[in-house]
């Protein structure tokens, strides 16, 4: 590749388009006549608001975010919306998870420091390795909420069909598939997604929010940046923003655009996937892990006979300059994270050494 | 300048070295040859590990940190410490405020959702053009903390002493004068900064925190973000960090330690400040508007006669590449942020500017 970088299969932080950094160097000494660097901004001053409201159009063009939601950008991650979100939209104390990994199971744990969760569907018995059926789950009558990870990241599924909320407003966490495929924002109350996977720079969160889920009630309840009022009666500029995060994004959102947004990222996604799922289910050394269904386009986690052999082979494509294909701790063997910004090229290129590699260890 | 840049007087985000920008630039494509951008970075990779270590030891020499104290990297910003120091450290439930300007007036006015706040001393009288006197205060027998805002960026004042916090503990927001000068974290519980001022890029504080301070009793009780045993326990890692504020903070850190540390640092500060100061004394249009003795090296506010005259001489100074001199709204007038990062010949320049209008609107 050129400047001889690498294809870096990292769960996130990840690949950013190679065309959107070479517009941040050029732009890193003087953006745009401005005689500063965008890190070096106001973000207060017109030139860092012209940034901002960019963004945030592109952002609102690129998803069709109706008219009725917010666009918040929130530090703390999706770690603090685990927190965020019961503590604003829990009104009755209710709250109703379906766990489908890691990070459903972590921001479930965390909500029950604030009310009562139910757990309404779960694919722990088979370690989360499918989606569970949720065409009619066992819905609180006073639950505030239903909640999911669209996309876990460890586990590597995906719903290909949102659950029915019996009339309850849906939340998900969308951080490792934000901007993967086209999303009708009218189906949740609440989408949020980390940046740092699919889109930019760790230290920045973007939520979408239904604008009557934000409450007038909480002022003195909450501390101060934990409200999504604060966030939403200021237009994310309460206090100083990751403006550098909002920069590099707007980019990418533009790149998105051009390049014939979500359906065309989304054909693009399902072609690479493809190329390694066609793959893994040819090979008599590696398989997925995953139920054929309910696999993610984006983080494909997949196993030889052995850890032993697991770890050669993440030894020996580290070697070879494919980065970061380690499955994650609680899962093991390997993962491929094939995020929007990975090129084709790069995955075509892993599973032929991955052929080569199958070949040689007969 | 170089690259068209412009001297950019911004209350912050402001400045950062150009050669540390340069840096940045150098390794936008491919970091050290890591074959990624920093962005890119798994901030679970020994690159990344590398980068987050070199930061966190070059600022315990430069800050010169006793081993007893842990450097925390948090994102939300001062608004979210705001919150997670009475959080965090009110046990007995009280603390003690002293205001002296925007800053610790919005700190005080959180930290009474949490428990009971004490002002034990203002400047409000005077809108905050001075320190009080802070040797002999009315320390509150259970006060878990004494708190104040250590350079007041609005107003442009500065603690030349710290307050005798008759052995409770001292907390301070340092983020307009972090790494300015020398200081004796030993005398501190807490220090913290968000870094947009005085070092790096929004979207990143760092917090000093006595280990002993850290509580174990709090984990069922905090969000899991506001809970600085999260942070520690981790070393910052728990979520993904900011992982661009660190790389740029890192930066920074190495720049100030090869000009001579914060001691070298601080008289740069001074010959600066002078030339602003003397300017301001001897002219018959500006005038300073604090108190002599607690002037900031940081911020200096300063105004002319009239309103009218004060927006003449922003859009002046505007129109000849001197950006953001525009006072803050609740003060007015105008001020000058030269921070660290600005040069010498930024405030000459500026100063020069100033004569020449003075002259000619006699």
């Amino acid at each position: 590749m050129k400047y001889g970088r690498v294809f870096n299969f990292s769960a996130g932080p990840a690949m950013m388009p190679e065309e959107v950094l070479e517009q941040i160097r050029d732009e890193m000494m003087n953006y745009q006549g401005s005689g500063m660097c965008v890190m070096e901004m106001s973000h207060r001053s017109k030139v860092f608001q012209d940034i901002f409201d960019e963004a945030k159009k592109d952002l609102r063009e690129l998803m069709n975010i109706p008219d009725n939601y917010k666009i918040l950008f929130i530090q703390g991650g999706a770690t603090l919306q685990f927190s965020m979100i019961p503590m604003n939209l829990m009104k009755n104390g209710v709250a109703d998870y379906i766990v489908t990994g890691n990070w459903s199971k972590k921001a479930a744990a965390e909500a029950k420091k604030f009310g009562k969760v139910n757990i309404v569907a779960s694919s722990a018995d088979k370690n989360f390795s499918y989606i569970p059926d949720c065409s009619d789950l066992p819905i609180d009558e006073d639950a505030d909420y239903v909640y999911i990870c669209e996309n876990e990241t460890i586990h590597g599924t995906t719903y290909q069909t949102l659950p029915n909320t019996k009339g309850k407003i849906l939340v998900s966490d969308q951080s490792s598939m934000f901007l993967s495929r086209p999303c009708n924002v009218a189906d949740y109350g609440l989408i949020y997604g980390g940046v740092q996977k699919n889109v930019g720079p760790a230290g920045l969160a973007i939520v979408i929010i239904r604008e009557d889920l934000i409450r007038d009630d909480l002022d003195d309840k909450l501390p101060i940046y934990m409200n999504y009022k604060t966030h939403a009666d200021n237009d994310s500029l309460y206090n100083t923003p990751n403006c550098w995060a909002i920069y590099c994004c707007g980019k990418v959102f533009k790149y998105l655009l051009k390049i014939g947004g979500l359906k065309a990222m989304d054909e693009i996604n399902k072609d690479k996937a493809q190329v390694m799922y066609d793959f893994l289910d040819n090979s008599k050394m590696f398989s997925g892990t995953v139920e054929k269904k309910d696999r993610s386009l984006m983080n494909i986690p997949f196993v030889t006979e052995s850890k032993e052999l697991d770890a050669e082979v993440v030894a020996a494509t580290k070697a070879a300059g494919y980065d970061n294909l380690k499955g994650h701790k609680t899962v093991g063997g390997l993962r491929a994270s094939i995020y929007n910004a990975m090129p084709k090229e790069g995955v075509v290129s892993l599973v032929e050494f991955l052929k080569k590699f199958e070949a040689e260890h007969k």
